[in-house]
């Protein structure tokens, strides 16, 4: 039997994911899980969206231009200058999620063996993208007490190399909630000038920032256009994580001339995507700002709740749709196993993600939990209560 | 600026696109193009698909599972059951088409370095796919004397090394139209079996088959269930294309875990396209008879007018919808630009795909073009007179 790839060996399998079999088995015991563990939003998609699919009159479902319908990619780019990003639809490249914009970018960029800078805690398949690259992820530590602001411009320059490409950031971030300020994108700037890098910027929780904080892109740095690389998606902005339509943006023509070489081998990104996320340009600003209230007041409620519960910590997120949870527990992995396994108060019990996933450096994470306020705000408040007396009685406390 | 990757720099940019902008100035003259150039059906996706989508009741177009949906994935195990490929669900895994399903496998099986051995003219992103995976092709050559049957297997056997780690087929071929027999897949399969590799079979045209011959898939072979790595596409089958669904199929259950962890890393497969995907499996068997009768009938329309061109062969192809055709002439690029920038006949003329992007061994395919028999038999019959035409003034013949 022939062998499989070094790369399949070392991919990491999701924490969340190993948990899914003990999910399941608490559902056939009959258990109610409320889960806190998913980035998959409750929010309804535009109806604008729906509508556009139900209404379609194709006959026969043809690819599309490789870089994304030209219709789409020209509304795309007044979205983009409405949000102060000065792109014209020759500079964005439609993609299967923001997923495919983030490979083929980094296999655009990056060659083996080369290494990427990433703030750690942060998005587990950033790790998956690179190893399937065949680049190396240097984490650089933020931390829960700072609520993850942006490590010093030092602890950058100490891990840069000579084989040091790149660095990705999300912004707000996922799963940490933090908005960066223009100052400390500034400071980013600065290090991405001096050393020639690349900066991928996920941006795509750009609508969801909180409290009267605006949101700065890093496409907005003056003196950067050859440099960052947005990565981008419909996925959470009109919650539609299933159309799969993402976008990759560059003013770099020659990033973006490699890149299509890529997306013209996989052909095109989706027909049906497409027409939703053209349709939801037109989505009113009522929308979000619907959106926007609801999670601040899930947000308010969660973080309000958690902090309330004796030795947790959580830093109130400015953005996104999540939280990071500092707990009295000295195994995050084995905390969330056990809330599926052992766990229930009142027939019911919760899932959340344990940190240790969106941590590369080993030993991180855990006695942290990322919590998603993906839910009713009745039922956040359900699941700080199962959080609370869980930790009363669980075993292995800090 | 940062330099971009050496396998972006290395990726070919596709000898049709570079055609393009020719075909886009001859229509700005009002020269009108019958394109045999591509690989897009005109045929109408099956009207159950297309009913699906309109008539979805989604509120929330959510991620489905990485590995597709259950409910499309037991009834896909119901379609390969019908054609004699013994496979249940946990053997499929959804994939964002056939091209993806091919990226994730060569990801999964092959390390940088390795060597995939393909049998030429073969599907020029194959190449693409490859070199994304660190993966060197091979090519072993096909005539298009012998129609493009399988080459013997002592040239696979001089060209198998340490390095050799899978064998790549098209079955019915693109660009080829050719069919393998039963006995050249047992041939296949014992080459696979003595030196422990991979046989990846792309099997997106297996409806197509023409003549009364049958179609006999890999997955048929006896004593390879750890080794083949079925690649399928419901682009062709139903004619849509942009729906971007496809499916790595195999019984190696570690290749498939392995797999699974690169899907995850992607999140999930387009669910419009699942949901036309799915519904499609009710196709009444009546569309495939009308569709084989209606690509038969053209292409003995084309490959008849082909062959009473002086100097021009082309081959009978017993399968897809493709004919590879030699021309009496030195430099199929240069004659693929000269029809659309210095031809033109009754103010029409005809797009062509240039063989030297099926070849990856240079200076082949230079009197070969492919024709995809994708129009009507009308416009078919039209496009073969534009090329005799054009040939009887082309200035660089053979």
């Amino acid at each position: 039997m022939p062998k499989i790839s070094e790369k399949g060996r070392l991919m990491p399998a999701s924490p969340i994911r190993k948990l899914v079999p003990f999910a399941e088995d608490a559902k056939k015991r009959g258990t109610k899980i409320y889960h806190l563990n998913i980035g998959q939003p409750d929010i309804e998609t535009p109806v604008v969206a729906l509508d556009a699919i139900k209404n379609n009159t194709l006959k026969v479902i043809e690819y599309s231009h490789s870089a994304g319908n030209e219709s789409y990619r020209k509304k795309l780019a007044g979205y983009y200058q409405k949000h102060h990003i000065d792109v014209d639809h020759t500079q964005i490249m439609i993609t299967t999620g923001g997923s495919e914009a983030l490979l083929i970018g980094l296999m655009t960029c990056l060659d083996p063996g080369d290494e990427v800078i990433i703030p750690e805690p942060f998005y587990a398949n950033y790790n998956s993208f690179a190893l399937t690259a065949g680049a190396k992820v240097i984490p650089v530590g933020s931390s829960i007490e700072s609520g993850f602001a942006l490590p010093p411009v030092e602890d950058f320059e100490r891990l840069i190399t000579n084989k040091t490409k790149a660095i990705i950031i999300s912004n707000p971030g996922n799963p940490t909630g933090y908005l960066y300020s223009k100052e400390e994108l500034l400071k980013l700037r600065d290090i991405v000038l001096k050393h020639d890098l690349y900066l991928f910027a996920d941006e795509v929780y750009r609508e969801f920032c909180y409290d009267g904080h605006s949101f700065y892109s890093a496409m907005q740095l003056e003196g950067l256009d050859q440099h960052v690389i947005l990565i981008d998606s419909v996925s959470k902005r009109y919650s539609m994580c299933g159309a799969r339509i993402g976008a990759m943006v560059c003013k770099n023509a020659e990033v973006m001339a490699t890149a299509l070489k890529f997306a013209q081998a996989r052909l095109s990104p989706p027909t049906f995507g497409q027409i939703a996320s053209e349709a939801a340009i037109e989505t009113p600003d009522s929308y979000f700002s619907n959106v926007v209230k609801e999670y601040v007041q899930r947000r308010d409620v969660l973080v309000a709740g958690l902090n309330a519960i004796p030795g947790v910590f959580c830093p109130n997120p400015k953005g996104a749709f999540y939280a990071m949870a500092k707990l009295p527990i000295k195994d995050s992995d084995h905390f969330c196993q056990w809330l599926l396994e052992s766990f229930q108060y009142n027939n019911e019990t919760i899932m959340l993600a344990p940190a240790t996933g969106f941590y590369s450096t080993p030993g991180l994470g855990k006695d942290e939990v990322r919590i998603g306020y993906v839910l009713q705000v009745e039922d956040l408040k359900k699941s700080v209560t199962i959080l609370e007396k869980a930790l009363e009685i669980y075993p292995f406390k800090k």
